[in-house]
């Protein structure tokens, strides 16, 4: 069966009518609506001859033997956001079902292929996302956490994955599910405006950044608005206004996609007859060279300190999380380019800002690259989420350029 | 009976061992609580003579006749916040009591005396602060919106009043209150850092300020922190941000006393991984001149819009509130600060930020003049309200002195 994009487009439709509704996608991992697509999924992925696996974090495995047992992995999500978009996370999968049809339909390969449709890439639910890719990359570390997270309705997580057949307490045995991976291959929307800025239709991504997340606590005095003289006022917003604008040169300084947000300031007490007491301001740093994301957070304290100087306030800063950035595979980079190349003429390597499944499977050592097709407007999580009907097209034919080259590479390798 | 100012602060102690807590003064109109101080107001002035009244507005008034029925009026406000300190609006009203006492026991003034128990100074149940004075000023023009306000409990405004006596539909025949009055004295502590800061125990008040109040929405773009670009960001942050910056400088170029605040900015979506999209500001602007708050209004104005203009943001404005400054009386001034500068050899003239029942009766055109005590650290409305009691004492005898001066000014007049 020749490759057929257009079917790929037919297919996400097709998957939209089936799960979605007005208000967008509803297929939320863990629910009634999500099995259903997972349903369907299986049904489309028959006609290969792939046989199917769920293991033990849920993931739904579709596995085309063949000359060898060392394999390379596709992978993508079917679960989505509440009133989502119609594909954050099912592209990758049926661009994937797609490539698996050409592949079979080429007879044996000369390296097992795999399709994966990774379980709770969202964390809508529980707030967890990545579950079973961190599973399977042997990197969730917070069983313990997570046994105690419930949903909105109070449901703990354990009980909710039992209803999936999922046992929270063997969920780490899906690592074996990468045993033998020679590397991995995912394709998404950008979720960015990049691409469309630059007028092209797709990019190699190379890495996902690493992540700085902060609260920052500044502390002034509470003052009377009318009574209070501007030289004798501690105003704790001042320290966070600063800070706001000065992330801005400090990314510039820093370069190379740096990017700073400053996503909350909450004022204390927050009225308009007081001075700020207490401002409560949130920052996110990404970077993708782990010493400039460290040269950032530290440029940003070092302002901090300054700001709350020239104030007279105080300023604490308190991590909420952060990551690592991780770094995709040089060579499977060069194949992405070489592929988008060919398919659409140009290429342009950028990095991601959200984290994906493809991260996670970096992290566990898998030689990976991503593949990102332009998105409307940078819209995603929301049902204006889109991308040109042409350019979902292009992007399945380069996944499947870039399947096909990295089967040469690996299969080269493993002679 | 001569001046005995430790009294007045035995009397305020007294008042806040009957009607506070460990939390502070609760004497919040419209309550029992609050009726209890008004009795026990009643008893303290009884020894005087003076004939006592309440008005339709709730003011609780004290008078002793004198040669004449024009008027010298002297106030203040016994109710207090919820958790309030033991001096905001009773320190006025117990000093009047002594100076009261004091006239009344050198024989029958020139003038007639009145003490006011302002009714509802601080609004603190229905938020309709300065309710008495307003009634009796005439200047009170939102009986149908009160009609419709409730507390926290829901119990309506009117019910609440009627309760006490009070029939807000005749409230502001109040009005006849003001008639034959020729000054009206009123001493109260500063609620501010300045006299403090001065090393001052008492200044003299020119007048309120003018308040300019408004909403500023800043509207941008949200997007992903992490797959937005530095360069393609509409962050409504920024314009927020920048504007609780400027407002300082527009302050110090006007100068004469300008405050600006901003108290509060809300960011929507206000999460870690988004750019701002609507930033809610709320500004404060206050000066005692009514053409140079203007001219701060439109400077503040004219920087958001360039802000708007640098961020690619959008910004529009909402006016919450706003008063013209109320001006005292020059002759008064000038007494006021003979007397406060026979009691501790030197006055300093200030604006008052808050509002006063002060500015209610300046607005209906009794000549009036304020006395500020210092406040310790500038807090009120916290049960750590304070004022060093050698201050208190002085503050009363100022009060005095400015009483005596103002009789003998106005008898003049009147002869």
């Amino acid at each position: 069966m020749p490759l057929d994009p257009s079917r790929t487009v037919a297919e996400l439709k097709e998957l939209r009518e089936l799960t979605g509704d007005v208000n967008g996608a509803q297929r939320v991992a863990w629910t009634e609506t999500w099995e259903t697509a997972r349903d369907w999924l299986r049904d489309k992925v028959a006609e290969t001859g792939a046989s199917e696996e769920i293991d033990e974090a849920g993931n739904q495995w579709f596995t085309l033997r063949g000359e060898s047992d060392r394999a390379l992995l596709i992978g993508g999500h079917i679960d989505s956001v509440p009133n989502g978009g119609w594909l954050d996370g099912c592209l990758n999968v049926m661009a994937g079902v797609e490539v698996l049809r050409r592949i079979a339909s080429d007879g044996t390969p000369p390296l097992t292929v795999r399709l994966v449709n990774w379980a709770d890439e969202e964390g809508a639910r529980f707030g967890r996302s990545l579950f079973g890719s961190s599973a399977a990359a042997g990197s969730m570390d917070d069983q313990d956490e997570l046994r105690a997270r419930t949903d909105a309705n109070g449901v703990a997580l354990p009980d909710a994955l039992r209803e999936h057949g999922v046992d929270l307490d063997r969920a780490l045995d899906a690592r074996k599910q990468l045993e033998g991976a020679v590397a991995y291959l995912e394709l998404h929307i950008e979720q960015g405006p990049v691409l469309e800025s630059l007028g092209l239709p797709l990019g190699v991504v190379l890495g996902t950044f690493g992540v700085e997340r902060h609260q920052i606590t500044w502390k002034g005095q509470a003052a009377h608005a009318g009574s209070t003289p501007m030289d004798k006022r501690r105003d704790a917003l001042a320290g966070a206004a600063k800070l706001a604008l000065e992330i801005r040169p400090i990314a510039a300084e820093v370069g190379d996609g740096a990017v700073c947000t400053s996503g909350s300031v909450v004022c204390k007490p927050g009225i308009v007859t007081s001075v700020v007491e207490t401002a409560e301001q949130l920052l996110d740093q990404r970077h993708l060279d782990a010493e400039q994301l460290a040269r950032m957070l530290s440029l940003a304290q070092e302002a901090s300190a300054r700001f709350a100087g020239e104030e007279d306030i105080e300023v604490s800063w308190e991590r909420i999380w952060s990551i690592e950035p991780i770094l995709f595979h040089d060579g499977l980079i060069e194949l992405a380019e070489e592929a988008i190349t060919e398919v659409c003429g140009t290429s342009h390597r950028l990095p991601s800002g959200p984290l994906h499944d493809a991260a996670e499977v970096a992290r566990a050592g898998v030689p990976t690259v991503m593949v990102f097709v332009q998105s409307l407007r940078g819209l995603s999580h929301t049902k204006l989420e889109d991308t040109k009907e042409e350019h979902l097209e292009l992007s399945v034919r380069a996944l499947d350029r870039l399947a096909a080259k990295t089967l040469v590479r690996y299969a080269k390798e493993a002679a």
